[in-house]
């Protein structure tokens, strides 16, 4: 059996060999880079695991595996341009470096470099592969198009903030788990119970992002702290602060959330202080700890021995636990 | 037997019925408006006319043709984007009339959607159907590349042309006819020639487009005439125009094709003066008949009686024939 840090070494090596030295090289060098900026790889490792835990062969895992990092880059490449992001992983995004008809071409062409990675299986595999990754790609675009329709809004409610995650990040952590389920060739129900837990997992993990985006540490979170705050993001935390506000909190945050009369880092610092005196960190804290909670449940009724499980309730418990 | 147009029926009965209506509708109606813009759908019908040629059962490539067809419109909405193209079929373009962002994010989820029509197909096949498939949207990624660079090249070749246009826009018409064969189960090697067909082929009919954009009827052609003049693109006819000017002519490419001294529609009198004069349009319309004349030796290689052929050979010389 494989220990976590081999699995990522399997990922890190595969990534490093992998090929994008194609041409025209202005569309392939924008992909290089993007790939090249690295990241945590946490999708290609669930399915590894995964594909292990359900006693299959990784060999057979690793091209869709990588697949699905590519997929999740390419939605990156493209919504770095949907937000005008300059700063990708300490790095100027591929818009910002190249410009924007790169960044939407060079992000196509990853796109079925995907697609090519993660139907690198076995014939009988296909359909079922197929049906999941054709599915997740489309939740992954409603998701961000709900994403951008909530800045408009100004009656987003707090199931709508979490049905936007789950199809923007939750599914795409389900999808990775099932993949592996599927290349393990584990019973129907046991794949979908693999995707359950990572739909809360999913949604736990994005919620710590949130968390850690207003609570975090700068020097361990690896970014600004206070940038959803910042770009009034409409995150959990400012929805349920905004439910449970008084009516001083109330004044404040509505002058303060969307208003310019503040710098950004007095804003950051006049919003978290409304946030801790509505308890929101603590609050926060409790949802993530209900979805993984959901999250174990559903694992434990796989019936696979607990031995096999550990590694990936390890790196499912840092996910929902880490401080970058 | 079906005849052309009732394929043509066919094809347009069932994007009449496709189904559009998903949530949000903010990323579904730019799809919509595009998928309803209509055109002429050549390649669904190319597929349909190359399984039933094949003897294959043309209810079974309805979906993967369609499946092209949705992809040659993603293929557009990101194009008329990066081209900053105000007008498709006589209406605003979907990043005009909504804006970039939507135009980038629905033509991701057009792209998703393609790859679930084309991969409706028996389990069988999917392999060979995703091989085609993937290298061919790889391609035409490549070729819109190509496309952009050749704007800021100044030392573009027509190899270097016919290259681009190959990538950009035969591998489509060719990829659409393969298809059609693998579904029908033909032998491999003949779903290669059909495919060698439709490469010569789509040069013919891209080159053909780039001849009516110059010597077309305005009335018969639905677009404005001299626009690839106007917007100093670097076609076989400016290539070779340029190729061939004596010194004279050469003095007046180089002055008035980028230069800015001219009205767009003297600009247009000017250049094309000088086509004439080099004979352009003949030379044009002679390449257009070597390719179309290397595609029928190529078709005739394929051991089916000449009458099964009949409708494809029809359509094929009204797609380098038609005037619009």
């Amino acid at each position: 059996m494989y220990i976590k840090k081999e699995f990522q070494e399997i990922i890190s090596e595969a990534f490093h060999s992998a090929n994008f030295n194609f041409k025209p090289s202005s569309l392939y060098d924008p992909i290089k880079y993007m790939m090249d900026l690295g990241g945590k790889r946490i999708r290609p490792l669930l399915t590894l695991m995964s594909c292990e835990m359900f006693g299959g062969c990784i060999d057979e895992a690793l091209a869709p595996a990588m697949g699905l990092e590519l997929f999740h880059n390419f939605t990156l490449l493209h919504d770095d341009i949907m937000d005008q992001a300059p700063i990708r992983r300490g790095k100027e995004t591929v818009f910002k470096k190249w410009n924007t008809n790169s960044a939407i071409l060079s992000g196509d062409t990853l796109f079925v470099m995907a697609y090519e990675l993660v139907t690198k299986t076995t014939p009988a595999l296909l359909p079922q592969v197929l049906e999941l990754f054709n599915d997740t790609a489309r939740k992954v675009c409603e998701g961000q198009q709900y994403d951008m329709d909530y800045e408009l809004r100004t009656d987003v409610s707090i199931p709508d903030y979490i049905l936007m995650i789950k199809l923007k990040t939750a599914v795409l952590i389900s999808c990775s788990l099932k993949l592996g389920a599927i290349i393990a060739k584990a019973p129907a129900e046991e794949a979908d119970l693999i995707y359950e837990f990572g739909e809360n997992l999913g949604l736990a993990f994005q919620l710590q992002d949130d968390y850690l985006d207003v609570f975090g540490e700068v020097d361990k979170f690896g970014k600004e702290i206070g940038n959803d705050i910042v770009t009034n993001k409409k995150t959990f935390l400012y929805l349920k602060a905004y439910e449970l506000a008084d009516r001083d909190s109330l004044e404040l945050l509505n002058r303060h959330y969307r208003g310019k009369s503040l710098s950004a880092s007095e804003k950051v610092k006049t919003i978290t202080a409304i946030y801790r005196k509505l308890q929101i960190d603590v609050l926060t804290r409790s949802l993530i700890d209900e979805y993984f909670g959901k999250a174990l449940a559903i694992i434990a009724k796989i019936n696979i021995p607990d031995e096999k499980k550990q590694m990936l309730l390890e790196v499912a418990g840092q996910m929902v636990d880490r401080e970058s």
